[in-house]
């Protein structure tokens, strides 16, 4: 299944079949002191920087999130979403509890956006799959009900169906929802990681959805994260996962991704890995 | 499926429900000058530094090969494995081409070993499979037989499938054939590294196996090895592996392989990555 994100001529695909689709977290305030002071003032040079820095590390689709408590969440997200289409010309994706902001940026995208995202509750699926179906954009569906998040693979996978099939209801077709089967941390509960890699590949397989993770929860709290990160990155690939909300500045994730990229067969003649290659060289020179 | 090695009362047991096994590859004289030539005069002093080394960096299984042109193999084989005997408890794993050195190892072993390996070509499997029946060993199953190697996961299954029924047939269980899928290099045709994930995936879904894969060969004439292969370790392992014939020595394998065990929930309260962590601080201090 092919999950198509676009911004004007920009076309994104998402797909088993394609390279790795990065999604850039950076444009988000949480825990980001001088980007959350700069936004909240109406100022985005910041959030501008954070777009152009990623773009050139290899996202493909920037995350734009403005959630700063007791602002105007709408206009912020007008700004933002403003500010970035200015400086860079690939597909977003937006991030806001808020219904209102969310319609904010919809409203002015020109193009097939991403969703981040809603849950399988009743409650935020009523609220965030119109708007997926009226801007016809993609959604990203967390597998979390009003149970919370399920303990297995299998009660996964129904969480992930009834995301699925609700969003059929809305007239939001299964390849423009992306599953995200969460990743919780490995020092909390040592099964953790591995609940979410096979609730990965049971989803791919019943589902044949595309699937997105927040890769670097799995770590929170243990030493080392950057390793445990990137190695559960590769490990989700192995497992069926097709797009990431990532850091790609982080030179580790990246190369990973890319590295990736060629192992799976998304890099013709190792062309990119090459190129990759000489300018770390370059960069060491 | 749970393949048991033992050596006296040593017991690795190879399955997805247990931490993955390392077979260390270091004892082989093959590019190493100074290992072949002390072997060739039945000096297995260096073979048993390597061997503590390999075991102290976290090998569960010792890989034995003497193949030195000329030699009397059989007789080198009996002196390496008795020298590696002495000083570390591991299994062993016997990788020699040459029946005869092969079962002089086997003769003298105390256990349940591993031999490296048979191909899926009729008169290599007439050689080897009855030596697994004779002296109860497990044996790693190369998918490549009389017309080479299959180019797609299909024709890989059915490869699989040959060398598990010919096991049968010589009285060798399913759960003593791992089989290994054979990863080429990508440096030559830039879907190798799919087609063996693939290939994985499927031999385990239909045949229930275990998986093992030297690893290394995928990178071969790229630069930055090192990065291309721990990313296909992990994604190997996101893909059915169970073992592999690596170098522990290289702490960046040794340690993906920890992050893996650890995000593949076989590594309870963290307690490995924890101790490896603090072992690796040490050593920078």
């Amino acid at each position: 299944m092919e999950t198509k994100l676009s911004f004007k001529d920009n076309t994104v695909v998402i797909s088993p079949e394609a390279p790795f689709v990065v999604i850039g977290e950076r444009i988000n305030p949480t825990r980001r002191k001088k980007l959350a002071e700069t936004m909240a003032q109406g100022d985005f040079s910041v959030a501008q920087q954070d777009a152009l820095k990623q773009v050139e590390a290899g996202a493909h689709v920037l995350d734009v999130n403005v959630g700063i408590p007791g602002a105007d969440e709408p206009a912020l997200m007008r700004g933002a979403v403003q500010a970035v289409m200015g400086i860079v010309d690939v597909p977003l994706c937006f991030d806001m509890a808020n219904p209102d902001a969310l319609k904010a940026a919809l409203e002015i995208y020109p193009g097939k956006a991403l969703i981040n995202s809603t849950t399988a509750e009743e409650e935020m699926m009523v609220r965030v799959l119109p708007l997926a179906k009226q801007f016809n954009a993609a959604v990203i569906g967390v597998i979390q009900d009003e149970s919370g998040i399920p303990a297995t693979p299998e009660t996964r996978l129904k969480v992930a169906r009834k995301l699925v099939n609700r969003a059929a209801d809305f007239g939001v077709p299964p390849e423009d929802v992306i599953i995200d089967c969460l990743a919780l941390t490995v020092g909390a509960d040592h099964h953790a990681g591995r609940i979410t890699l096979d609730s990965m590949k049971l989803v791919r397989q019943e589902l044949g959805v595309n699937l997105s993770l927040g890769a670097s929860n799995v770590s929170f709290g243990l030493p080392d994260r950057k390793i445990l990160n990137i190695a559960y990155l590769a490990l989700a690939i192995g497992s069926g996962l097709t797009t990431a909300i990532t850091d790609p500045t982080v030179p580790e994730i990246q190369t990973t991704i890319l590295a990736c990229d060629l192992l799976t067969g998304h890099d013709e003649y190792a062309a990119r890995w090459i190129k990759a290659f000489r300018k770390r060289a370059q960069a060491a020179a």
